[in-house]
Formats: structure tokens, C-alpha cells, sequence
């Protein structure tokens, strides 16, 4: 059920028989050059749509703007500052809330997100202290660790990976871009300034190869997460 | 050009020709009894992707979160607190200056937003001096106005307007709903706090009558506000 | 009823009758070569006693600084910021409504001051949900507007109005100034940064004629103001 | 010269001769059974009305908000939070500082906001490193000490004391108010929380008696605080 | 070299051979009801101390409040919340990044301190894009958790661990804590509000079993902490 | 008994015969050529641990770090922002207020936190209307300015003074330090920018000769201390 789709008087029923709520949250930023700029909020969405459906779950509209600050040194990159970002996950739950839900799940898309998800839920906690939030990486299980090792062994990397990028191929096939990747990448992982970051990963990519991506892996990536994000969801509902 | 489906190397190559860019923004909030919860962003977003097709500009994915808080006394709501909201706009305006981009088009789906941008657009202006903001509310223009009174005459009201809810029949005709309404609706437009507001408007509606919308209605009022967002989008380009 | 020449067992008393206060809110900003820099607190102020006589309401001291971040690049000009004047209202507020009071007319002096005067009446409802505020431009009504184009036709402009510069001339005779004014003048009204608003308003004005402005006018708008805003504050009164 | 009587040429003048200001600030607070909500703030504008003349300074209009939390227990107490105040004062001395001023005296007439204004003056200095702030209590130095234990002994306490009362008549005299005054007074001047105030403090007095004001005695004191403010503000802008 | 214990001139010749500065961090919460409320940062503090004399580093005097608002149901926790940490954090590395020092090396003993030091870190980057951050949590290493498991197995638990707490009791041995600990113990590890965490973990501990901690054990702990540190604080000053 | 050396059932059990709790706090800034840069939190931490053994109350951990943003120009300084300080203390107070703690004695050690404390208090109140707090200087009696008087007449100076090094000798007598210090001193005690102080003040002292500093006097000067703040906590806790 996607909220956005949907009338109050549908959501007060819902309300009726759950007080869970799905929020995809992914981030606007570069992902190497082939990689769509969308990629972490396209994943989460349809992950989230998809584990919706299959658990009669509502969906919000996407959080398509992540903490992104350390690519900002890449044309089109949309960064909410942390503070920024937890003013609106603080302000999401309070509004829902207010109405009576009491689970949030959030569908997560965006490594940079998970340290500003952590403290936006601990303020939430002070104010309203019967509401528990959970954080859902999608690409973070050890089935899904042990299927991407598999199909890119360490050429995953740790942005713009093949996985990512497969899945979006499978979700977009006709957005799929093609451009020249350098062989050599930097392995390292170290971030700090935006400027920093550029001269250290100058086309984007953190130690992947995103050229291995096909559409058939992004469809078992897709599906595996979708299994293990019910799994997941179903265990923060079964929660004492 | 969507942003999100794009790879920054392909804004870097728009930020040649252009360095405008349209951010469609509205709210997710109650619309009454048959209106849809996302029905602001839904148009902005719709409205926003057709001037960009029309005039090649590139467009960012929608803030889908706007500036609510009267509607938060309806299931489903989700605002923004204006000072949240200004550092959103602010952020992503900084976000995109820092590449290049120089005028940012607010396409604008929900009035609430308005004086929530134009406080944005002060704090902008302090930071960077050479940006330009515009604010295009698509239902705001003197066509549209007089189309809008021939369709409804004075049963557009103020809130979930026939006007809105027939843009999102015409974009989503499966997700079309019934519901009963009074034939009696408040004709008031005050605004006071949520708790004032839900007793004042019980049902959500503002003084209008929803059920008056058709799909082809829907069409009509889409395809002038296309043709009026253009105009002012090239205006806002040709601007001295 | 002034506040500061009262005692505040005198405001306990006015409170057995009455919830209700009037806050005359302007700005202190560049006017033109000949226009006060107080010219929008001025006329707030003047209006608001006047009201407040004749209503017999309480009238606090004058909010003399108001957002005119757009002026700052002329000396003299004070502004604050729109997230400290949105503070400023909700402190203002909240003080008094500690007391009792429950209704607040904002009789404002100043354009730039209307965005931010509208969110911060949003935070608070948020805080205070039985308090209604009540924005009153001495400017705008259409009585008003009729009178001014009968005065001044297209020459009334934007800033630095004759109508408002009128208004000083009747109430301060002795601070009448007189400087020269280049006939062209920028007819638009667009407004971006400081620095570009001193380049298309070299002078300060925004499409006026001060110089018709006479005494005689000055007497004739500020009555009809007064008229004018005693039946909205009595209009707020009534309110249910 | 009086800058809400300026227009912004003739302060573009002024700082060719001077980068120095005068700013009026006090408080809107009650002051007992008979001292005006506005005493604060009538003293301080009167007095750096007065100094200004003498010294040929710019003079602003006056803040007549300042930190009063401790007395909004009474009715038409207005107060700033420390925060809104120092926000204020930045916002205040930012706007001036852009034309060119460097020197900013605070003519002050509330205890309660010495410690505010001290913050502030750090807050700005690390923004504007080339700007000077002086604050200048109108009660405070050794002439006036004197004047005052001659006049009151030790029936001048802390708060609604008969100096400032009587300033006010003098310079008010058709708001001279009388009501009864409990002979007994709290002699203490502890402050805590507003409610802790009002039982301390039950009538607004702190250990003054305010019946021994005159208007002649409100006279002398104006007259010699001015003479000691001049000598404030000259030694201000004589500093290296 | 202790921060505290030099003048200026120690720091400034300290500058000239290197230009960083290790920052103990942890924070004031309870610790079950054997361990003491200081843990975290006696802990945190004695290692930067050890590892500083050993690399010949300047160490700065401990930040003993940390982010532990989830242990606030218990007696004597005192906690910043993770806005307030984060602005001590940018406050501590603005001081000293003026002074030129580039390389900041969080030595820190509370896991509830990571996601606010990340975020904290971000906003730096912003405002000082030369300088690094280095988060050095003491308990994190391979070594260390293979020693951990060695001595308590899965008796260690999530917080009031046994590991942390015979670090404390080997630096102060008369500081020594008995008192009666249940045998079960919950083994969880979610948090949600501090009223639910005090539910989950009624005496305070997560998990662990303390009563298995021994001075022995905490001098190994502690030894193997330091070798282990030293040697992220050599590859953090060697990084490229 | 010390906050950090306690566990949570020692703090519980201190409740049950006291609500009060001392509060050491100071800065970590410079103090001329011969004073130690933690000067001013290692006075105030001592002589808090005597106040408490004294009279058997809780003192927390000390605040090492305070508001010296005019010290910044020399290196080694830490500041925090007066907002930020205000905030630390705030959460302070909230923190220990939740578990029944109502009376807050601020020890304190630095002159540049007193206004900060000051408004942080007022903040405070607003919240937590049952609280008092109590600023405590260890310096600022008459007994002690006497003795200090005595002991280095007008060589005492406003900063870096030898009746603190003194304080810091007898306590740290492996940390005396020696440089050679000008005869010549600034007498001022203006303080603007961080810029201007250090031109005003190029050493670091203000008006001070450290040099006449002794263990003897520095012991003399401690034992003094604690016996009159022993007397103004007795008078805090007396209080009505």
C-alpha cells in the first residue's frame, strides 16, 4: 500500500490493523560513470515497494536526498548536511506518530546515511519514547554478502559497486549508461573533505568495477533483498 | 533530462548549455476524503518532467515533503516544520551552486510551501549572492484561473479543489477513489492550528467540491499548466 | 492602551476584558533618497495607536526591526535575519500568551516582513494550539488600493511609495526631506541578493514616485487606514 | 541625529565623519505595582536620545525587547530568550557593520540582559573581527551610586527601584501611577525559575520602595547619567 | 605530552614537529551495578595517555561526557545529546585547527559516541577541508576481540562488559566494586528509548557477566589497547 | 565522593540524603609564558574535590573545557562556542535533574564562563522549574581578594594571574614552568577579537606578574578557597 497513493480514510484503516510503516531513504549523488546519479534512492524504493507488497506493508514516498556531503565535488550530487537530515527523519516519525504509528522501518539505500539514521532515532527517542525505529540496509546480509562475493569476488568495492549498479539496469534497462572506466582504481576507503575525496576517487568509484553489472545479476540481487528485507520487517514486527 | 537517471559526467556536459534546473516540490498530506495523500508532489512532479522535456532542462527528483502542519491532524500527513523545510531548499540549492548552477526553478505544488520558500530564498541569497530562485506554483497563472472557473465556478474551494484531484485522475486513473461527501463543506479559508483546523474542516476539504473532477478535465488543466510553466521557465532563462 | 506606560496589574485588568493585543511590526530600512529608514515602523506604529484607541485595545511597543535582508546594501539598513525575526514573533507570543492573551493582531508595516510573519504564526500553532494570530497589512485593502491609484496612478511603484512616504510627511512635518530623483526608475520587482538589488535599484526605490507624495495625502491614507484596520481587528475579534 | 528619522544619504554622510552608533536597549517587564512595563526601555531611549544629541552620534531606534524569562510570572512581561536576544544583537551589529561601522555603544537599561549582551559581543567578534562593542548600564557608575544611596539609602533595591521610577515620571509625568505598596518587601535577590520569582517576589518589588520617587529626583538622575554616558561614549571613541 | 600540563609556547614548539593531537573521548554513564560510572572515559583516557608518551604525542584533557542518552533511566548518567556532542567536537577541532594542527585522533571508550563523532567529522570537512579525523575505538581490533573471547567467551555482552571493566579496576584498584549481579542476564542488544532500555536491562547491563573481570586481566587488556593503538596512530600519521 | 569512582546504585543511595551536586568547570586556555594551559579546570577541580570531602557531596567530572574565544590566537587554546557551552551545560543539568537532583552548584574556575553560565541558568529555569543553580568563583570573595591583595598588591593583573599559578604550583609542582616574562604588562582589561587581544596582550598575560607566584602562597590561596566555598555551598543548600 503506498501512501502517496492513498486517502487519510485509508491510512485510519490501515492503522486498524498495523502501526508499521515502510520509509525507502536512499541519496542524489554520483556513482562513477556509469553509475545513475538516483541509484540509492531507486534501490531502496523499489526494494521497499516490493517488501511492501509482499508483507501488506504501508510505503511512504521515497527520502531521495541522503547525507551525501563527500561527493559533492561531483556535478549533480544533492547533499543534505547531517543536521539537516535528521530534522527531517525527526520530523517524518513525529508526523506519523501523531496519527498513531509506532514502527519505523527504514528501507535504507546509502552507507552515508546509517551514522545520521542512528543519532536522528536517538533524538526521536527523548520525544517520543514509545516509538522504536529500525534501520534496513538492503545490501547488508550474509546471504547478500556471500551472493555479491560470488559475482564480483573484490571487485565489489565500496561505491558505485557492480551490485548497485546491477540492480538499477535490471530496474531501468533503458537508462543503462556506457561510458570508459580506467582500470586502476584506488582500494582505498578513507573519506574526508569533498575536495579530498575527489583527488583520492577521480572518477567516483571506491574499488569497484561497475562493468561487470548485468541486468541478470541485478535481478537475483533484487530478489535475494527482497527476501532478507521481510525477513527483516517481519522480525522488527514480531519484536516483545 | 532527469537527474536521477543521469551519471554526473552527463551534467557536467548539461552544465555546458544550461545552468538552470527545475526542482519540483510539493507535500504529502490529506487531501480529503477522495483526494490523494501525495496529490501536490504527484502534480509538481508530472507538470515538472513535461516543461523539462519541453524545454531540455534538466530536472531534479521531487521533494515530495512539504511544509504541512495544519493537515497533521489527518492520518497519513507528513510536513516538514518551515524551519526544517528552509534548510532543505537551502541545502539543495548549495548543493548544486557549488557545481555551477545558477538559477533553480521551485516548480510548486502546494500553497503552504510558498512563504516557506520565499524565507528560503532570503537565507540563499545571503550565502550566495549570484543565484537566482524562482518560485512557479502551477495552478497560478490567469489562464489557469479562468479555466478553473469555467470547470468548478465557486466550488473550487481552497483545499483538495476538483482542479487538483482531476490532474491526478487524469495521471493515475487506478488509483482513483470514492467516498461520500457532504454536500455542506466550510466555505472558510483560515488557518489556525491543526487541532482548530480538523474541527473547522472535519473532512479535510476546504470550501470544495472533489467529486466535480474528470479524467478529461484532469487533462485539460495539465496540458495549460504545461504550456503557462514553460512560458515562465523561459522567462525566468531570458531574465536579465 | 499602551503596554509600556501600563502596569502590569493594569494589563491583569484589561485582560478581564479582552484577549486580545495588537502588535505593530515594521522594519528600519533604506526608503529611497527621501523616504525615513524608519518609514515602515513609523507608519505600523502610528496606525496600531490609532486602532487601538478606538477599539480600545492594548498596543505594545513597536517591532522596529523587521527582514529587509534585500536593503542591506544601503547604510542605515538593519535587518534581521528571517530565522531570528521568526524567533522574535514566537518569543513575543508566548510571553504574552503565558498571561491569557489568545489572539494577535499583527498590524505590519512591511512587505518582506509577510513570509516570515506566516511561518512563524505555523511553529506557533504548533506550540500554543488555542492561540489565533491575525496579519494586517495598513497597505492592503481594497479601499486602500483604490485610493492610491487615484493619488499616484502607476507612480505608486513598490518601495519607497509615496503613499508610505506620505504617511511620514503627515506624522513627522518637521523630517520632510528633499533630495533629487532621477525620473527613470526601475519598474520592476523582482528581488535576488543585496548586491543585485543595489544594481537594479540604484537609488533604493523600486518603480516610485516619492515626490508626489504631500501631507494632505499622508492625512487622507492614514485615516482610511485606520478605518480600515478597525474593522479587521474587530472582524478577528468576532471570529468564531 | 536619530536614524529612523535618516534617510539612508544621510548616514552614508554620518560615516564619513563617524563609525560609531549608539543603540538604545531594555526590556518590557513589569515593575511592580507602580512602575510602567516600558521603564526599561523609556530610560534607555531617553537617555541615549540625550547623548546622542550632545555627542553628535547616530542614535537607533530602540530594543525595547530584552531578557526577562524571570518576570514573565507577571501579566505583559515580554521576554526574549537569551538565544532570540543574542541572535538580535548579532543580526543588529552584522547589518551596521556592512555599511561600515565599526564602533557599537549599548546604552542599556536591564540588568537582565548584561550577561546576553556579553555573549553576543564574543559571538560577533569572532564574525566581524574588526568591530568594537561597549556596553553602557545607565545606572551604573560611582557619581550615580552615590546619587542614589543619597536619595533612596538602602530603599533602592533591584528591581522597580524608586531611581528608575522616578526616571520615568520625570519624563512621563501624565503616567504617574499609584497603587497600594506593601510596606514589607522582600529583601533578597535571588533569581530562579519565573514561578520561584513571583513567590519570592509576590508584587514585582526586589527590596525596593518605589513611593519615594519624584519627579525631580527623576530629573537629577536623567540629567547625570547622561553626563556619565557622554563621558562612557567619549572614552569609547577615544580607545586605541 | 599532557595538553593541560603546558603553557602556549610548549604547544607552539610542539607545532613545529608535528601537527597532531590525540583527544581522549568517552563519557559519564552507568555501568551496571559493579562498573563505575566513569568507565568509559577513565578508560579512554588512561590509553591516550599511554599511547601518546610512546608516539610522543600531544594529548588533550579527556571529553568525559559523551552521547549516552539511552542510559539517562539510571542514577548519575550524564549525557550530551548527539546535537550537543557535535558541536563540542567542531568547537575542539576549530580551536586547535587554527592553531595549525591537521590530524585529530579521537581515542574513544563508548560505542554510543561513533555515529555522532562520524557526523560530527562531516560537518568538519566542510568548514576545514584540510584537516582529518581519526575515530580509534580502544576495544576494536582483531587482537583485542580475539583476547576478549579467549578470557570471557560469550559472557562479555554489549556494555558493562567485563573486558572494560577490569581496565578500571587495574587503574584503580580501591575504586573496586561488589555487588550482587543476577545470573541472567538479557542478551539483546537493541536500544530504543532510555524508559524501554531501563526495562530491557534493569540493572544496567547488556549481556555481560563483570563479575569474570579481574585486575590481571585488566592489565592485559589495557597493554594489549595501547600496542594496539599506538599502531593506528602511526598509520594515521603516515597516511598519504 | 566523585561522580566517575560511583556506580549507579552509590548515586541512587546519595539521593536519598542529598540533591545536591557540585559541579567543577573551568577552561583549557592559555596562561601566559609560566601558566599552565589547563590552569583554569585544574584549580577548579581540586578545590571542588576538597569542597565535596568536606562536606560529603557528589562532585562530577570536571568541565575542562570553556568558553576562551578571545585565547584563540595562541596555540593549544580550546574553546567552545558560548552557545555551545550553554548547551553543555543545559544537558548537564537535564541529565541529573531526570534522576532527582534539583540543586547545581557550578564551581567554577574562568571568568569568561560566567556570563554564559549566567544565561545557560536562565535556560534552565524554562525548562525545569525546580532547579536552582549557583555560580560559585573560587576567587571571588572578600576574604580572598584581600589575601590576594596582600600577597601581590597591583601585580595581580586580570589573566594569567600568580595568585591562580600559584594555585597550580602547589598542586603540580612537577609541572612549574619558567620563560622569561617582560617587565612591562598591558594594564588594560578590555578584551574584543581574538585578533585584537593577542595584539593587545602579546604574551597572554592581562596586566599580571606571574613571576611573584610561590607553592607556599598557592597552598595558602587553595586552603582559603575551600574554606569560603564550603561556606557558600553550606548557604546554597541552607537556602529557602
Amino acid at each position: 500500500m503506498l501512501l502517496h497513493l492513498s486517502t487519510w480514510q485509508e491510512v485510519e484503516a490501515y492503522l486498524q490493523r498495523s502501526q508499521a510503516v515502510i520509509i525507502p531513504i536512499g541519496s542524489t549523488e554520483q556513482h562513477g560513470p556509469t553509475g545513475l546519479i538516483g541509484t540509492d534512492f531507486i534501490c531502496a524504493e523499489a526494494i521497499a515497494r516490493a517488501v511492501g507488497e509482499t508483507t501488506d506493508a504501508l510505503v511512504t514516498s521515497t527520502l531521495t536526498l541522503g547525507m551525501a556531503e563527500h561527493h559533492t565535488g561531483f556535478a549533480g550530487t544533492i547533499s543534505l548536511k547531517p543536521s539537516t537530515l535528521t530534522l527531517v527523519i525527526h520530523d517524518v516519525v513525529r508526523s506519523l506518530a501523531k496519527h498513531g504509528f509506532n514502527r519505523f522501518f527504514f528501507l535504507n539505500g546509502h552507507g552515508g546515511n546509517i551514522a545520521v539514521l542512528k543519532t536522528a532515532f536517538t533524538e526521536i527517542y527523548n520525544e517520543l519514547p514509545d516509538v522504536r525505529c529500525r534501520l534496513g540496509n538492503w545490501w547488508a546480509s550474509n546471504e547478500m554478502y556471500k551472493l555479491v562475493r560470488e559475482l564480483y569476488g573484490n571487485q565489489e568495492g565500496y561505491h558505485a559497486t557492480p551490485s548497485e549498479v546491477a540492480v538499477t539496469m535490471y530496474l531501468y534497462p533503458d537508462s543503462i549508461k556506457s561510458a570508459p572506466l580506467s582500470e586502476s582504481v584506488n582500494k582505498d576507503s578513507r573519506i574526508y573533505s569533498p575536495e579530498e575525496f575527489r583527488k583520492r576517487y577521480p572518477d567516483g568509484r571506491m574499488g569497484s568495477n561497475p562493468s561487470l553489472a548485468t541486468i541478470e545479476n541485478g535481478k537475483q540481487i533484487f530478489e535475494l533483498s527482497i527476501k532478507e528485507l521481510v525477513e527483516q520487517y517481519n522480525d522488527f514486527l514480531a519484536e516483545v
